[in-house]
């Protein structure tokens, strides 16, 4: 323990990285890193040696005894680490182009962690995390492995389903709210009380308390306030929200509001092109940035990237497992038996104290009758998604697609399917091996 | 015992009950029925007229000791029943045409069992058989109420959780389906095996045995041959039949075809006007035909009315109710620990063995992956709309409304909700007290 | 079909053969057997000769066309089998004199089925059950394998947890409280309904119903009358059972009354040595008797035998899985749902519904609170066990003699354990392997 | 919140006040108490004055503005209490004595926790209790209650089973684990991690990690370390603990070695009397002491009663429920899906975090096969003894007395109920209404 701790983070050519580093750095004291390895592959090798300059200039800025290493070799970065910390995109953005692109010239909804666009998502990325979940078992058994990768509620299952591996999928809603909450009521974030019901990308907040006192009813009034950034601004209807028994999600716009938010997609596709491609022009310009030898913190602008928190997430993780620190945080993990309704091995998005031996979830105090219908059915889309990318089974592909309550009908899975599936073909050995 | 036994008919003028009187008389020798009470209410007399006079000629005939009572005081047809049914349709076809026509013009499915239409109808009955069954915990406690009343499902499940009465729901597909496997296999149904597994017009046939051989999968391959009469004619997909796990119900067209459907109701629609009204003509016709006084048998034009085997399944679970018989009949009764994610209190459609004490529902020996998240989304829907119907209370009917699957958008369901709850304003008065 | 059914015997040498025999003879018509294969391993081929010619001679005379065969060739027998059964003792009556013995040395109950007695015989027979699994899982996968071997609960459920066989426990006590009533009560045991809760010898009956009408309070207040042929006579007290919530097995006895059962079994064992060593001679005689070429059906003095209706049980079971009967019969299965305190694959006996595919579980409408815990407290004991016997580990037999609630303590177990190992030792390679 | 919180303690003049009362004055800052209000009984009173003018010496020596209120009327101390607390006694320790007493001499452990002294405690206990929360239903409707009476599980769990106050039962174990590991690896509390799992003294500790590492092995191979102060010294056996899968409770030195606890029972018993008549020396010792208006401090003699850190515990539990502190405490609170074999309102005694609004259990990670049972045999009694008190029925309390597993018959158990009612008749008027 004295020795510091080993870092893996897969992806690590991501615009994201400079916030995970300025987080390593201002959490040193309860994270004692000693190694960070920063690892892509082939094709991202430009980018990560462009953001990991930037990293080992701002380690250096800081005087820490934090070695960063940069590397192709995957399989030497994960050996021996305590985390490994996931923030890959298998196809890169023009996958995600496709993801947005094709279900909305059926007239569906594109989007890349639900629907058909989060289901090939889904399919081009297990099959590789699993084979990280390989390395991680041979070389570092004891590792927990930090799972940011979309749809993270699904690659958390599957690896939880199909490995051996540690795994505590994170996302950066939950804290997200947290923050927001502590700047409009004016008190620290210890002070606020959270519940969060569902799973990820599909959660309903059935509690918030602030300083003791039942702010629900109020939030569900002020409806206007919370949307996330990647999402776009649609408004809630206000005698729908007021019965909802709990905060929605931002994306529950998608399947509460599917007709205008399609709409919305239609013209901002029209406007700006997709999500896929302003994200590109965004991270292009920070690249840019990053060139810069004389840069040596994390820039402004990253914060227009749309992830925000997540790095402040991921250290807090860490820190409270390697400190034993029992908190509690809002994580994907195995359901248990936390809601009744679903089976013990699927993942769930849910208070946990995190403990030095991982999270336990905490028991969920109510859970609003009108959520169990919409968790369950995009649970069975999941769980037949999971097992579609593992066996490359087109039949089980179609059942998922037809399962998920943003497909119309049969008739457009199957075309939505056949598309998309040739689309991503490169990414899809499984389902093109005859 | 040996007195016989006595049933009241809820909704007797109805054009089916030539049937029931005629299962009555064939099965008399296992089920001794000694008073047939026909119960209608003031706007049914004509009608109960009418089809009176014909029972009371069928059973003349038969030459057995059934008295046939008509009468519109319900609690006098009630009082010491053995068994009481109900075949009544609050608001006659006049409401369930706008069941079927208002969701049509917001592009919504129109069905009077499920969707918005469906939700009508249990909002319209609920009440009453709630009304009913304080009559039978009064007067008839000991009695079996057997509800055919449509949405079977939700209804049965209302009268478990907010009454006393021993309450079994019944449909006919189940019954249709053993007698056209049993026709097509050329074998007596006693040598079927079917497992039925889901809700009430919302299930999945998971096993079917016929002398001990699965036939299944040759099922899943001749789509075409199964299709309900009252439900339009769309072609089920090929490939995603093969591997749904098990034979849908016909209802479930509307959940996988949606766009085809609505397209075969539109149309439809224009053709030869709502089913309702298609009912209504030959409700008239048939009514004319039991007005001959020479007519002294159940004429086969009723045939066509689409509710084959409704009879046959009532008089079949009365006599191994009566006889303790034991067999295996499919029903609609509590979930208990059945279906491991939904309540116990939930109805579902199911195999159970009738025994003299009531039904025992059976275990279902798996439920397909595909099925769970639909299932559970409908009886979301259908456990927010029983709590409306109970409170009358217009907050919750929004939620019902939005959680079912057919309704695109909350938008949707708040303009659906306002038109039809002022359609139905006549039979809603809990919505309406202020 | 046509060409009729093989039946396997394993442990066909029993003194119990003739009357299986008797009962596939009576129940031709509806259970073809072509052929009956009589199966015993080395030690007990001179019984299997007598018992054999005897099935031979009783089969002769019956003039049916059903082939027997006597082997000492397990495979041979097992391969093709429709049903598999078994009826033997590993160890002899000389180790069922030990389980007896040893324990009442301890001031504690011995009794072959429960309590360290029937550890032993489990972990004597556990294993050579599984052995015979093997075979069946290679020469008749579809085989039915029926077990009557005790302690017959845990040697059921350790099949279902160790193989892939299809395997039902039975039990004569079932059987016999049927055949009571019926006598009883005048009536065919058809118009009586009894619910069975708990586990092998370790039943509570909480509903008997006779013609329609509850009986169990008017058979609690005769508890003198309900006493198992092989359990001492000490009388039930009045006021407990009263409020019992059902009928108990006899067996019981032995925890609810365990100082006076145990008094009777220490003079018993003064005045005619043990249980095992009575059953001994009875079988001697009963093999004299068998050797008279002239006997040519089941003799009268097999009935004093103990196991009355085993025979008959086990012939009904095989003609409902046989002829798709769906009747209810009260079998040991593996718990599903039906318990909701025990594992899934807990065995538990419970009434059963026996289609062609097998037995399914029908649920209990009432679980006593008063059976739970010490249902659970022996289904504790049996599962540790089975691990027991099934790793051949010293520890977790301990651990299980502890859990018994017959044991008094630790101390006591560690001492009983030491003994009845060493005494087993021919019969438990896995314990004394190094 | 500014102005201080209200504490009720019922049974105010018990010899453990004094530390309750120097908890209060060392935690001042955390839990800020405006009003102490120590209630008793009318036969408590001349204690209550004694005890109750050393805490105000304490009081006032400390310094703080807490007025502390001595009275007779229980309602006034209830009304708007944040917290009311119970150590009280019903009968006196010479209801203990009998508690201990009669059952020794029918062979039967006798102890006021758990058996047939633990039930009769309970059944003089719980309607008591249950009058209590009556008042403060009325009288303080927010207050927490927390619990100390034993016995503590069965208390608690009958006033979440018939009562809406909100409820937390506490032991002195937990805490003392921790005390004493943390002495023993020299590290601070919150760098020890344990896992109870079972009931109130009926616990296993499952884990016990000290500063992440696994010490349980280690622990269970120092058995003579651990043994309660007022729980004799038998020993342990070695081979039995290795494999039991958790540190066993003290308490379950009665179950596992009843022989041996039995015999020390009767030799103390002759040597000196029931523990309660050792107790009651002490007690009398302490209140002399009591008396010194010198004295303005918790005496040291008090560590000599036995329930060590009791007050610990309840001052630590209401620093975290008023300052939502979300730290892991070791509490009996009901189930909900933490066991899967127990009911929901089961309590039971396991890791919870504190929140401002409640505890909430964490899931256990591990439940030892050897403990289910013998958890659900004493918590079939538990359940069987609280309908008992609830409803004075002697039926349900033979079947209590029976269901234990430390009574060995039903004989013994009608005699030891007799006997046992009998000499409890003053404190059992729902028993002798007649």
């Amino acid at each position: 323990m004295t020795k510091g701790l080993k870092v893996a983070v897969i992806g690590g050519g991501s615009s994201y990285t400079p916030e995970i580093v300025e987080g390593f750095i201002q959490k040193y004291d309860h994270l004692p890193i000693r190694e960070l390895w920063l690892v892509d592959i082939e094709a991202g090798k430009h980018k990560l040696e462009i953001v990991g300059a930037l990293a080992q200039r701002m380690v250096a800025r800081s005087g820490l005894p934090i070695e960063v290493h940069l590397t192709l070799d995957r399989r030497r970065a994960i050996e021996g680490a305590d985390f490994v910390s996931t923030q890959m995109r298998v196809g890169l953005l023009e996958a995600r182009k496709w993801d947005e692109h094709i279900p909305n010239q059926y007239g569906v909804i594109g989007q890349e962690t639900t629907g058909p666009g989060g289901m090939m998502k889904a399919l081009r990325t297990i099959p590789v995390l699993l084979d990280i979940c390989r390395d991680i078992e041979e070389l570092a058994p004891n590792a927990w492995l930090l799972n940011f990768t979309n749809p993270a509620g699904m690659v958390t299952e599957a690896i939880h389903r199909y490995t051996k591996v540690r795994s505590i999928g994170l996302c950066n809603a939950p804290i997200g709210l947290q923050k927001w909450l502590s700047t409009k009521y004016e008190t620290p974030a210890s002070h606020i009380y959270t519940e969060f019901v569902g799973l990820n990308h599909l959660h309903w907040v059935t509690r918030i308390e602030v300083n003791g006192a039942d702010k629900l009813p109020e939030l569900l009034d002020k409806r206007e306030e919370y949307s996330g950034k990647n999402v776009p601004a649609s408004e809630w209807d206000a005698d729908f929200l007021r019965t909802l028994g709990g905060l929605p999600s931002y994306y529950l716009k998608y399947f509460y509001m599917t007709d205008a938010m399609l709409q919305e997609q239609l013209e901002s596709m029209k406007a700006s092109g997709t999500r896929a491609e302003v994200v590109k022009k965004v991270e292009d310009e920070l690249f840019e940035l990053y060139k810069d030898p004389d840069l040596k913190e994390k820039p402004k602008q990253l914060e227009k990237r749309g992830g925000a928190y997540y790095s402040e997430a991921a250290v807090n993780l860490m820190e409270s497992l390697h400190g034993d620190k029992r908190d509690i945080q809002t994580l994907n993990v195995p359901n248990g038996g936390t809601l009744d309704f679903l089976p013990a091995d699927a993942c769930i998005e849910v208070n946990c104290v995190v403990t030095g031996q991982g999270p336990l979830a905490l028991p969920v105090t109510q859970v609003p009758e009108q959520a169990k219908g919409l968790i369950h059915a995009v649970k069975t889309y999941e769980r037949l998604t999971i097992r579609a990318a593992v066996e490359g089974d087109r039949d089980l592909a179609l059942q998922a697609m037809v399962a998920h309550p943003l497909v119309p009908s049969v008739s457009i899975a199957k075309q939505l399917l056949a598309d998309m599936l040739e689309k991503n073909r490169p990414y899809l050995p499984a389902f093109f091996r005859g």
